[in-house]
C-alpha cells in the first residue's frame, strides 16, 4: 500500500460493469478488495477467476465492519434503499461510498437514515453499453471524470460547524481510490451533478433512443443507407433498456429541464425549415461552435498524440480539512477541475 | 480497363472532400480521370500530387466532351444550377451523374434544363467531418452504400416507352464506377432517397447540433463531466456549417417530417418523466430493438472479424435494358439490396 493509496480494505457491493470494473483495478493493484454479488452464479464465476467474492450480503457488510473498510455501493438506484438498510444493520460504522449514476436520489436515501457524515457520493463518467460482470474490464476508469460530491461539508461549513473527522477520512479515501484506478475526481454537489449529467448523459441517451425509432421507422430502405452519422448517434441505445430506464427516471426533474431546452431549440429548427424560404438558422453555427469549445477542453485528454496523456482539466492539489478546502472544492466544482489529495 | 470498369474516362467537377477522394481512387486504379476545382490553390496543389486537374471549368467540360467522358458533379448544392448551364454549353452529349447529398433539388434542376435522358443520380453514404481537397483520402467509400437514382427509367417504364440507350449506358457506367471504388450500388428514387436520408442522414446532424448546445449550456462543470454518449452524439456537430445548412436546407420538406416525429417523441417522453411516477414508457426497449434491428444488418458487414469482409445486403445482379430490369430494380430498393451488373 503506498500512502497515496487508501489506508484500508474496499468492500464492493454489487458486482456488475461497475462495480466489477473497480475490483478488478484494485485486485490488480494487490489492494485488499472484495464484494458481493447478489448472483450466486455470477459471485462463482468471479470466484473462479481469483477475486475475493461472496453471495452473502450479511457476511459480507459484517467483515467490512470487522476491518473498518470503505464500502462502495454499486447497485442499480432501485436496490439501493434496501443495501442501506442492510448497511445501518450489519456494518454500523463503515465509511460509504457509491458509484449510482445520479446522486439526488440516492443522497434522499442518505439523509433519510441519517447517514451524511459517513457518506461521500461518487460518480465514474465511463461505462460501456454492456451491463454485469461478464463485460467488466480492467482499466475502464483510465482519465474518465469521476464526480465526488461533497454536500455535508458545504452544509457544515455554511453553518460554521466544523466538519467530522469521519467524513474527512471517508472523502479522502474515495478520492484517493478514484486515483487508484487512474480516474479524475471532479467535486460536485449532487444538484449540480445532476443538472450537469442529465444535459451530456441522460439526454444523448435519450435522442439516441428516438433517432434509432425515427431511423427504424423508416423501414428496410433507411437502414441500408445508414452510416457514421447514425450509427454514432444511436450506439448508447444499445444499453441494456433496464438501465436505461432507472438511470432518466431516477433523474427525471433535471432531465425534462434539458427536455424542454432540446424541444425548443428542435421545435425552433422544425418551423424555420417548413417555410417558403426553408432555413435552420444559426444552429449549425452555434452547434459547431459548441462541439469545437467541448472538443478543445477534451482534446488534451483524448485525442493526444503524446505517449503520456495529459489532463485537460485543472487539478488543485488539497488538504482535506485544511484551512478554506471547502471553498477551494466549490472554486474547483466551478471550473470542472479535479483534486488530488496531498 | 478491365471489362467490369466504366469504358469511358471519367471527369469530376468539384474536388472537394468526396469528388477529391473518388479522383484519387480512380487514379489509384489507372482509369483515366480528371477534373476541376474551382479553388485555383486547391488545383495546383491536386495538379503538385501528380493528378490531372485544372481550375479552367469551360476547358474540362470541353475535354470531356470530346472523349465522351461520364460527367460527375461534386459541388454543393447552390453551385449545382450554375454547374448544368456550363454542362449544357460546353458538353452537351456527356452522361451525366452527381454525388449531392440530396437527390429531389438536383433532379429539379435536371428536369428544368430537359437534361432527364443523360442523368443518373448518385449519393455515396460515405464522408467524415472535413471538408476540401486537403482532407480528401484513398478508399472513403468501401462497403458504403452508394444510392443510384433511377426515377427516368421507372416513368419511361411505367409510360410503357423504351428507355434510351444513352440513359440505360449512364446507369451501367455510374453503377460500375462505384464498384471500382468498392462502394455498394443500392437503386432508389430521389423522393425516397430524402425521405430516407432526412431519418438516417440530416436528422442525426440536427439532433447533434441541438445536443452540443444543449450541453455547452451546462458550461465549464457539464463540459468536464462529459463521456462517451455526448462526444458520440455531437461528433458530426464539427461538420463545417456552410455544409450541414447546404444539406439540412436543401431537402427540408423530408426532414420535417422526421423532426415531427422525433418532436412526439420526444414531447412524450418528457410529459411522462414530468409527472408524480416519472417514467420513460417503452422507450428504451422500442430504442434498443430498433437499434439491434439496424446493428444486425449492419453487422457483417462492419463489425465482422472474418478477414474477407462480407455485405449485409442482398444483391441483386442485374442486366441493363434487359427483360423486367426496371422491376428488378424496384424490388432491390424496397429492400434496401445493392445491384451488380454482369
Amino acid at each position: 500500500m503506498s500512502s497515496q493509496d487508501v489506508q484500508r480494505p474496499i468492500c464492493i457491493v454489487g458486482l456488475g460493469l461497475i462495480g466489477g470494473s473497480l475490483l478488478r483495478d484494485l485486485a490488480t493493484r494487490e489492494h485488499p478488495v472484495y464484494g458481493y454479488n447478489h448472483s450466486t452464479s455470477g459471485a462463482r464465476t468471479a470466484i473462479k477467476e481469483g477475486y475475493d467474492v461472496s453471495d452473502d450480503l450479511t457476511g459480507v457488510l459484517q467483515r467490512a465492519e470487522q476491518d473498518t473498510a470503505l464500502l462502495v455501493i454499486a447497485v442499480p438506484m432501485h436496490a439501493v434503499s434496501d443495501v442501506l438498510d442492510a448497511i445501518c444493520e450489519h456494518a454500523p460504522s463503515c465509511g460509504i461510498t457509491d458509484v449510482v449514476s445520479v446522486k439526488s436520489a440516492v443522497y434522499d436515501e442518505i439523509c433519510a437514515r441519517g447517514l451524511q457524515s459517513r457518506y461521500v457520493g461518487g460518480h465514474p463518467m465511463a461505462g460501456t453499453t454492456k451491463a454485469g460482470w461478464k463485460n467488466s474490464q480492467k482499466d475502464l476508469f483510465i482519465r474518465s471524470a469521476w464526480a465526488i460530491t461533497y454536500d455535508y461539508a458545504a452544509q457544515k461549513e455554511e453553518a460554521g460547524e466544523k466538519v467530522d473527522q469521519q467524513w474527512i477520512d471517508t472523502f479522502t479515501d474515495v478520492v484517493r481510490m478514484t486515483g487508484m484506478v487512474r480516474a479524475e475526481a471532479v467535486p460536485v454537489r449532487v444538484d449540480n451533478h445532476d443538472a450537469a449529467v442529465a444535459r451530456v448523459s441522460h439526454l444523448p441517451q435519450i435522442l439516441a433512443e428516438v433517432l434509432a425509432v425515427v431511423g427504424d421507422h423508416g423501414g428496410i430502405l433507411a437502414q441500408s443507407l445508414t452510416a457514421g452519422p447514425f450509427k454514432d448517434g444511436t450506439r448508447v441505445a444499445g444499453t441494456t433498456p433496464k438501465v436505461v430506464k432507472q438511470m432518466c427516471e431516477s433523474n427525471a426533474a433535471a432531465l425534462v429541464g434539458a427536455l424542454d431546452e432540446t424541444l425548443d431549440l428542435l421545435q425552433e429548427a422544425r418551423d424555420s425549415l417548413d417555410s417558403a424560404e426553408p432555413t435552420i438558422g444559426d444552429l449549425a453555427e452555434t452547434g459547431h461552435r459548441a462541439r469545437t469549445r467541448i472538443d478543445a477542453r477534451s482534446g488534451a485528454r483524448k485525442d493526444s498524440v503524446s505517449p503520456i496523456k495529459i489532463s485537460s482539466r485543472p487539478v488543485l492539489r488539497l488538504h482535506p480539512g485544511g484551512h478554506g478546502w471547502v471553498a477551494q472544492l466549490k472554486q474547483t466544482e466551478s471550473i470542472g477541475g479535479r483534486i488530488e489529495i496531498f
